[in-house]
C-alpha cells in the first residue's frame, strides 16, 4: 500500500495523488462516506458506487464492536464481505466515540473502560485490543488508538492526553507490527496528531507522528467546535510537518468550504457526517449554496432537486417533492438527500482535483468559496 | 380504459387479464405497492420499476389531501408528475383512514368531518368533494368514498352503513359524471362493495354495485380482523355477482396465502401495506416461507437473503447482513427488506397469471400454500 503524489499546485498546498490499496486505487483529495455501522444510512451500496462514486467508505470501530460483533464480521470474512463494499475502508478506531457516545467511561494509562450506548455492559479498549479489533473488521487503513480531546481544552490536559496518546501511538505500532492481516490483504495503520488549538503542541505532535513514516498520517482532534481560524490555522501548521509523501487525512472534517480549504492547506482525506446528518435534516450542500428543502419558498418548487448535480437524483426528482417527503418525514425523502449530498462532496473533490492537475485550484476555488456558502 | 379476461381457470375461478389504462396496461391479477403520500416507504421509483417490477401503485387521498396538499399536487400537474411515477396509480378515497387515523370525527348523511392526525386541524369529506380531490391527484382508477366498517360490526349498524355507501356512490358517481379529468388521461371510479361479514347485505351490496357498471369494481370492509373463513366466505361470494367482465379489486389484502387463495376465487388485484410494514420489522416472506430476519439463528448465515428472490438485493445481501441492519435500526435495513417483499409479492402475482394461463393454476397453488405457512 503506498502514496504516489501526482501533482503539488504551485499557487496553494493543494495535492493530487493517488493512495494504492489492495482493494484499489483512491485519488485524492477524497472525501470518505460515514458508513460507521457498515452501512452509509439510507444508502445502497451500488448507489455509493454507481451514484455518489465513492472510493472509499468509512466503518467504526466503536460501533462494529458492539454491534453485530466481531465474530459476525469475522464469520463473514471481514467487513468488506459482511456488507457487500468491494472498494477500500477505513475504520475509525473508536477513541472518539467511546469519548461522546459511550455512557461512563474512565480513561487510565491502560486504556479506556466504556459503557455500551445500546445496552450499558463494560468493554475495556487498549491501544492493542483496538488493533486486534481492526485486524478482524479487515479494514484497508486502520486508525491509531487515541484520545480525541474536547474544545475548549485546558492547556495542560491537552498536554498530558498528548503525550499520552503517543504513548498509546508507540502501543498500537507495536501490535500492528507484530500481528498479520486475516483476510490476505494488506492494511496500513495512520498515526493521529493531537494537541488541540495549542501551536506548540500540534508541532510537537506532528514531528513526534511523522518521526514514525507511517504509510499516511491523520490529524485529530479538530472539528470539534473550534473556529475556522483555528481548524485552519492547525491544519496549516501540523501540514507543514507531515511528511509530503504521504497521505493527510483530516478527520471529521467538514463543510464543502472547509474541504476547499483545507486541500488548500494540503490535506488529501476527509470524512463527515454531516452530508448524511444534514440530508436527514432536508439540508441540500449544491454548487451553489445550500438549500433548507423545508423552507416554504420550495414547496412549489418544481424544477428539479439540483440542474447542476451529478446524480441521477439531482434530475429525476423535484425540490417540491423532496420537500414533501422530508417534511412528511418519509424514508425516500433521506434516500434522495443523503445520495445528492454524498454525490456532491464527491463531484466537489473530484472537481478540486481537476483544477489542481491543470494548475487552475487556486482560482476556481476563489470563486467556489462565496458561492458555497450562500444560503439558496 | 378497459378490462380484457384473457382466460378463466377451469379448476378455479381465477382469472388472467389485462387492464389497460392511459398510463399502460396492468397484467392481472396484480399486487399493487401502497404509496400512502405519494412515496412507496424506503423505495425509490427506479427500484419499483426495475427491481419490483410494479406495474400500478396506491396512494392515499387523505393522506395526500392533508400533505403535500391538492395545490402544491395540481402545481405539479397530478401525482405522477409530482412523484415521477408514469405507470398508472390507483387512489383511494380517503374513507378508511378517516375512520382509523383521524382524530375525533362525525359521520352524517352529508359526510364526515374530521380532525387531521398531522395537526388537529378540521376538515369536512363529502362524496362530492372526494370526487374532485381525486381528479386533482389524479390517479388512474379512483375509488368511491364509503364507509368501512369494523370487525366485529353489529348487523343494524353494518346494513345502515351499507345503505348510506350505497346513496354516497350514487352521489359519487353523479358528480364524477359532471367533472372531467385535468390531465388529459382517462379516470375511471371503481365503486366498493360493503356489507360487513353478513351475507345477506353483501349479496344486496353486490348486486348494487353490480348494477352500476361500473369499469371495475371493489370489495372493501375486509381483512379488518374477521377470520380467513370469512374473508374467502364473503369474497367467494361477492365475486359469484360481480360481472365477469369487469376486474375486481379486493381492498387491504393481504398474506402471501389470503392472495392465492383468493385469485382463486376471481380477484383480480390488491394492495396491502404488509409487504413493506413488515418489512420494515424484520419480516420477510419468501417461496419457502417467512424469515423473521431478527431470529439468532440468521446472526451467521451468510447465504443470500432469499436464494429464489428475484431482485437483486436477495443474492447481493446476506441474512446476517440484513439482521445487522435491522437489529441496529439502519435505513438500509428497511429499503433491502422492502424491495424484497415488494419483488416476492410480484413476482408471486406473475407465476400465478403464468400458472393461470398454463392451466395449472391449482395444482400450484395447492403446493404453494403449505410453503407459504411455514415459519423457517
Ligand atoms: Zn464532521
Ligand atoms: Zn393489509
Amino acid at each position: 500500500m503506498h502514496f504516489e503524489l501526482i501533482h503539488s499546485d504551485e499557487k496553494t498546498k493543494a495535492r493530487a495523488g493517488k493512495f494504492h490499496t489492495d482493494h484499489g486505487v483512491i485519488e485524492t483529495p477524497i472525501f470518505m462516506p460515514v458508513g460507521t455501522a457498515g452501512t452509509v444510512k439510507g444508502v445502497h451500496q451500488h448507489e455509493l458506487n454507481e451514484d455518489i462514486q465513492a472510493q472509499i467508505i468509512l466503518g467504526n470501530t466503536y460501533h462494529l464492536y458492539l454491534r453485530p460483533g466481531l465474530d459476525v464480521i469475522e464469520g463473514a470474512g471481514g467487513l468488506h464481505k459482511f456488507n457487500g463494499w468491494s472498494k477500500p475502508i477505513l475504520t475509525d478506531s473508536g477513541g472518539y466515540q467511546v469519548y461522546s457516545l459511550a455512557g461512563s467511561r474512565k480513561i487510565k494509562e491502560e486504556g479506556v473502560r466504556f459503557q455500551s450506548h445500546i445496552n450499558g455492559s463494560y468493554h475495556f479498549f487498549t491501544p492493542e485490543g483496538v488493533m486486534d479489533i481492526q485486524r478482524t473488521i479487515g479494514a484497508d487503513i486502520i486508525m491509531a488508538f487515541d484520545e480525541c480531546t474536547p474544545y475548549p481544552c485546558d492547556y495542560n490536559y491537552a498536554k498530558k492526553s498528548m503525550h499520552m496518546t503517543h504513548r498509546w501511538l508507540q502501543r498500537c505500532m507495536t501490535r500492528f507490527n507484530e500481528t498479520d492481516p486475516k483476510y490476505g490483504y494488506q492494511q496500513a495503520l495512520f498515526p493521529i496528531v493531537q494537541g488541540s488549538t495549542y501551536k506548540d503542541l500540534r508541532t510537537e505532535s506532528a514531528e513526534t507522528i511523522a518521526s514514525h513514516n507511517a504509510v499516511g498520517n491523520a490529524i485529530g482532534g479538530l472539528s470539534v467546535g473550534e473556529p475556522d481560524e483555528d481548524l485552519y490555522g492547525m491544519t496549516d501548521l501540523v501540514c507543514s510537518i507531515l511528511p509530503k509523501d504521504k497521505p493527510r487525512y483530516l478527520m471529521g472534517v467538514g463543510t464543502p468550504q472547509n474541504l476547499l480549504e483545507c486541500i488548500a492547506l494540503g490535506v488529501d482525506m476527509f470524512d463527515c457526517v454531516m452530508p448524511t446528518r444534514n440530508a436527514r435534516h432536508g439540508l441540500l450542500f449544491t454548487s451553489e449554496g445550500t438549500i433548507n428543502i423545508k423552507n416554504e419558498k420550495w414547496e412549489k418548487d418544481y424544477s428539479p432537486l439540483d440542474e447542476n448535480g451529478t446524480s441521477y437524483v439531482d434530475t429525476f426528482y423535484t425540490k417540491a417533492y423532496v420537500r414533501h417527503l422530508i417534511k412528511a418525514n418519509e424514508l425516500l425523502g433521506a434516500q434522495i438527500a443523503s445520495i445528492h449530498n454524498l454525490a456532491f462532496y464527491l463531484s466537489l473533490v473530484k472537481e478540486a482535483r481537476k483544477q489542481i492537475l491543470n494548475g487552475t485550484f487556486a482560482t476556481w476555488k476563489d470563486q467556489m468559496i462565496p458561492k458555497l456558502g450562500r444560503r439558496l
